[in-house]
Formats: C-alpha cells, sequence, structure tokens
C-alpha cells in the first residue's frame, strides 16, 4: 500500500548492525547451551549477598516504579565516591548512559573519537545520532592518547571517548598520563571516561573534579559489582551536564530492584575485595596458561585477559573452535588486537576448564 | 573556565522540566512516607506469584546481562497476542518505547499530535527530539478522534498518540471508532496506540495488525501485570518498523530478571483475571463512594478512576489535602480535566481508607 510513513532520513540511511551478538544468540545458532561463559565480562562472582536479599525484599514491591531521581542511590554514592548529588546520574548502565552522552552533546555530522576496535555501543550511538567517528589505531596494544588529542583537534571533536581501564586490551593509565591527554584536548572535546573496569585497577586513578567540564565519568554496578543482569551504572559530570541530561533523559528507566541492590552492594566493601582478589588471582592464571601453550596474555588490569594469538586467522579459528566446545569467548573485531581472544576471569573451576579448553584446540 | 563544551543547540534550548514528579519525591518533601500510594497507576495486587518466584530464581543470575533480543519473551509474546516475533520489540517499558518512536519517526520540526492533557512522557519526548505537539483538547471527556485526526491533517503530523483506554479519563474507544480514526489519518501519519490499560478494558479492541504500517501498538508488564518497578513493555508494529528501531534502540536496555518475570506473568492468566475482577470492582466502589458524597466519576475502563469535583482550585485543594494526610493521587495537569483528582484502584483495604479521607478532606 502507498505509504508516507518512513523513519527519519537518519534511521533510514543507518546499516542494520548490533553492538554485540549476544551469548544467547550463539545459543540459539548452536542448538545448545554455552558450557563455559567467559566473552562478556560478566562477573563469575554474582552479586554480594546484601545486594541479593536487598533485591530479594525490593522483589515484593516491583509494582511500584522506581525512583526516578534514583535519590538513594546518589545520596549513597555522593558520600562513596566523594561528590555532590547534583553531579551525579543513574542510568541503564554506561550503554544508556552514553547515548544519552552523544544524544546532549553530539549535533549531527560533528565528530568522535574513539579508539579503532574500542567499545562497539559508542560507536553505534554516534552513528545512530548523526554524528561521525574518527577511529585511532591503538599502539603497543594501548590506547594512544596522544593521537587520541590529535584527531580529536583535527576533526573538531565534540567528544573523545577513552576506556580505563581499555576494553578490549585491558590496558591502563594513570592519573598524571590523563591528566596529561586532558591538557591536550581541544576546548570543544568533552572526555568520557568509561571507568567500567575501575574497580579492577592498580589505582583509582584520576581523582573525580566534579566541577571539570572537560570531563564525564562513567561507572558501572555490571562488572565488579556482578549486577550487569539489573542495568545499572552512573555518571559523574558537572551539575551544569547533569542538568542538561535531566532535561531529555528516560526518567522512569531504571528498576526499582536495581537500585536497591545497587544501594547495598555499595555497601558490602568485603564482598567487593573478595572479588577483587580473585580476578587479579584468575588474571595471573590465565597469563600462566597462555605462557605453558607458548602463547602471551596482554598485560590486563580489568576482569579478562586478551590472549595473542599471532594472527587474525588464528585467533578466528581458535575462537570458533572454542565455541563448537560450548566456550564462548570474544576475538576483538579490529586490527591489530584481531590476533588475540579475550577472556573473562571465570571461577577457579571454569579457568581451568577454559585452559584445558584452549590447550586441547591449539593441538 | 572558558569552555566550548556545551549541550546541542536542542537540548540547550530546553526548559528544565521533568514528566512526572514521583511519589517518592513527595515523600522527600513531605519528610514522611505515605500512607496511600494511589497516584501512579501501580497495580495495588503485585505480580504474579509465578513471576515473583521466577524472578527470585532470575536474581541468582543478575551477573548476567539480559538477552537483547528478548528471545524468549518475544517468542511466547507472539504465541500469546498472535503476531510474528519480527513485528515485535521488546523495551523499559512504554515510556522507552514512546521515546524511540519519536526519535526513529519525528524530524525536528515535524508535529505530533496529542490531546491536551494527555500522557506528559509523550510530550517530554516529541519536545527532547526537537518534535512540535499539537494538543487536541479533550471534549465530553474523551479523545476527540476525529479533532485529532483533523489536526494530524493540517499539521502534516508524523505521529499521533492516543491512549486507550485513556489516562486520565479512564475513557475507551471501540475497534469500530480507531478503525474510523486510521481511515481519516493523512497518510504520513503514525498512530502511536498506547494501550498500557489494555487489560481492564471490556473488550481487547481493534485487532493487532502486524503488518498495517499504519499502527504502532505498545502494552506493558507495569500495570495489569503489577511489574512497574521492572521496567518492561512491547510494542508491536510492520517488520520494517520493528527493523527501524532495531538500528538505534539501546540492546542491552532491558533487564535480565524483568525478562524472566514478564515470561512468566504471561503464563499466569489465573492471577491477571482475579486483578482484573479486583479493579472492576474497586472502580465501582470508587464511584459509588463520589456519589455518597455528592460527587461524579466518570466512567473508566482502566485501574483509575477521576472524580470530578467540579472545579480546578476545589480538586487542587483537595489534592493537597489529602496529601497532608499521606494520601497520594494526582490531579490531572491541563483543563477540563485538571477539575477532576485521579485515584489508583486500591485494595479493599487502600479503597475504604481512601474513601474515607475523601470524605473526611470535604466536610
Amino acid at each position: 500500500m502507498p505509504d508516507d510513513r518512513r523513519p527519519t532520513r537518519l534511521v533510514a540511511s543507518l546499516p542494520p548492525t548490533v553492538p554485540f551478538v549476544a551469548p544467547e544468540a550463539l545459543e540459539r545458532r548452536r542448538g545448545a547451551k554455552l558450557e563455559l561463559r567467559l566473552g562478556a565480562n560478566e562477573s563469575a562472582f554474582g552479586p554480594s549477598p546484601r545486594a541479593l536479599a536487598a533485591m530479594r525484599r525490593e522483589l515484593e514491591r516491583s509494582s511500584w516504579y522506581g525512583d526516578p531521581e534514583s535519590y538513594d542511590l546518589r545520596n549513597a554514592l555522593a558520600l562513596h565516591v566523594g561528590v555532590p548529588m547534583e553531579s551525579l546520574v543513574v542510568g541503564c548502565g554506561i550503554d544508556d548512559l552514553l547515548g544519552l552522552t552523544v544524544r546532549t552533546f553530539l549535533e549531527q555530522g560533528d565528530y568522535a573519537v574513539s579508539s579503532l576496535g574500542a567499545y562497539p555501543t559508542f560507536n553505534f550511538h554516534v552513528a545512530g545520532y548523526g554524528g561521525l567517528l574518527e577511529a585511532v589505531p591503538y599502539a603497543g596494544d594501548r590506547n594512544d592518547l596522544h593521537a587520541l588529542a590529535e584527531a580529536a583537534r583535527e576533526r573538531k571533536a565534540r567528544l573523545l571517548y577513552l576506556a580505563n581501564p581499555d576494553n578490549p586490551t585491558g590496558s591502563w593509565y594513570d592519573a598524571e598520563a590523563l591528566e596529561q591527554l586532558l591538557n591536550e584536548l581541544p576546548e570543544e572535546t568533552l572526555l568520557i571516561l568509561d571507568e567500567a573496569y575501575l574497580e579492577f585497577a592498580p589505582e583509582s586513578g584520576l581523582a573525580l573534579r566534579p566541577g571539570d567540564p572537560r570531563l564525564i565519568r562513567m561507572r558501572t554496578f555490571s562488572k565488579a559489582y556482578g549486577m550487569a543482569g539489573q542495568r545499572i551504572g552512573y555518571a559523574v559530570a558537572t551539575p551544569e551536564t547533569i542538568a542538561a541530561f535531566d532535561r531529555v533523559r528516560l526518567h522512569f528507566g531504571v528498576g526499582r530492584v536495581a537500585q536497591a541492590g545497587a544501594l547495598a552492594a555499595l555497601h558490602d566493601r568485603g564482598f567487593l575485595e573478595g572479588v577483587l582478589d580473585e580476578v587479579a588471582r584468575g588474571r595471573e592464571e590465565y597469563a600462566a596458561a597462555a605462557s605453558a601453550l607458548g602463547l602471551h596474555a596482554l598485560p590486563s588490569e580489568a576482569n579478562f585477559v586478551a590472549i595473542d594469538l599471532g594472527s587474525p586467522e588464528r585467533s578466528r579459528t581458535v575462537v570458533d573452535a572454542l565455541l563448537a566446545r560450548g566456550v564462548f569467548v570474544r576475538r576483538p573485531g579490529a586490527p591489530p588486537l584481531d590476533r588475540c581472544i579475550r577472556v573473562t576471569v571465570g571461577t577457579a573451576a571454569e579457568r581451568r576448564r577454559f585452559a584445558h579448553a584452549l590447550e586441547s584446540v591449539l593441538r
């Protein structure tokens, strides 16, 4: 039938794509469950028992909307990270906050800068809001901070995305390096610092400066806190930026149970420390397992390790062979990291099973 | 400090506003908890015990992301409502799906049409994506379908929003009336049929026609299913529209526990029937209570009732006086409905307490 009900020019121009193929989609393709789910950097250690108890209690109030201001959680976060509540916004994980930031700051046709092969959901949002992406190659398997700043200058970029610790490399920059990056940024560029893996890093990095208009920090309960399925994270920015977000964000987007769980998780420091210890141990085990097979593991400060297979062909073969055995890991999508596989730190038993699977695939 | 990191022209132009002041915000203002939470059309009857059990089980897997395709739920919904999976998308409630639809179909400067005083979150999204809103007055305390179609024609509107059953009136149009509206729509107008309250209606209304490009239907687990805090709803549209959504939507936005709960809720027909019976009884009780106080209740096919207080001044006084007693109900924001208060059907005990509170406030 003749019809003028078309999507916008922008949406009509976009290719059909998704940021990630999910583990559930892989299971449907194989027609069988995965044996080891080590490809999405989910926590093998679950949420804290206190968070679970809080969520179990709050389930009974599932018929009530969550507080759109996430007041209690923001209040607790303000104390926890030491910034005013007015500098905090809560969203459905960093994915949501990235979309919100792109929407709020990027005009159609403006540039954003990221590393080539970095987190694809940022790129997805840039395209989805009509922005252009300048992708800067990794150098020495790390983000090339100087080249990123240079690209931002050349492109008059409005946004620069940097994950620290980085995904998929696991590499990490300290406060001094980030400070220098900030000083190299042009006046119009806002730095999005994705700190999804911050808890796993050797130090807390750049101090939070909620009054610094050059910066938006993003953090999540999806990784160290083991609550990816609850979809909850937060951003720290200037009060002016938070107020801008409030004018357009989905106010009733974050779940009630998620908020209760995050609040409780924040107060279980002991559990978190245990997770961090176990993840550090797991990284060492993966590095040792790689080494025993004549492979090199990239140094990681996150909850995953990238293992260098030497060539994109070999890493693809290995990922496919692992998947055929029900072992889900990821292969970074862009050179030079596509020569690697990225494996999430599992439980001790999962780590052993992964090492065996990798060994038998390589033989 | 001098700084060029500004929001987009659009976001900078928006006023600071939120779609709703939440009950939690009212509690913080009063410095005390609410006694009766009857203002947000949340279910007083909670989620089904089967949904609760499923959610309790799935909580243990909170560290895993939810399936971004919501495959199992869409598969069940496809059978449940009788449309192909390709015509279904799952989002964080209708609020989320409204934002997605506005983003996908409304160019900046395009018009959307709604009733004056209808659901404010639609208006919020229209403004947030740079659209213009034409608001058509209610007539006889119902949506004026003919005037809505006429406004769509005049404004060459891309979107027409209609809630059926309607909020805040509770009024309802049958399939024949909606069919006529569709036939009156200009070629460029897409009808968003918000069916959040559909389960409470006397019949299922317009048949689902997933191939009809004039229509997007939105439904939710927030109301009859009692899962507002879980943030989960769905839309039925053409496969082409769903594919357009997939190019821009937040793929990992819907919680894992929410999906498990919705799936289980769908299969507990007995529980749902009980809720619908109780809501029908509650509406009658509210109408009788109003009548006993010399007031008129608008006929409602939803889980709330609008009670006519005669004037905007009186309805405001009553809402404020109720709130001072800890009773949270809403007053519609625009004439002619601002002469009413809107009260959600509570449990039998809550209904009695509301009737007493209203009586003592009016004395």
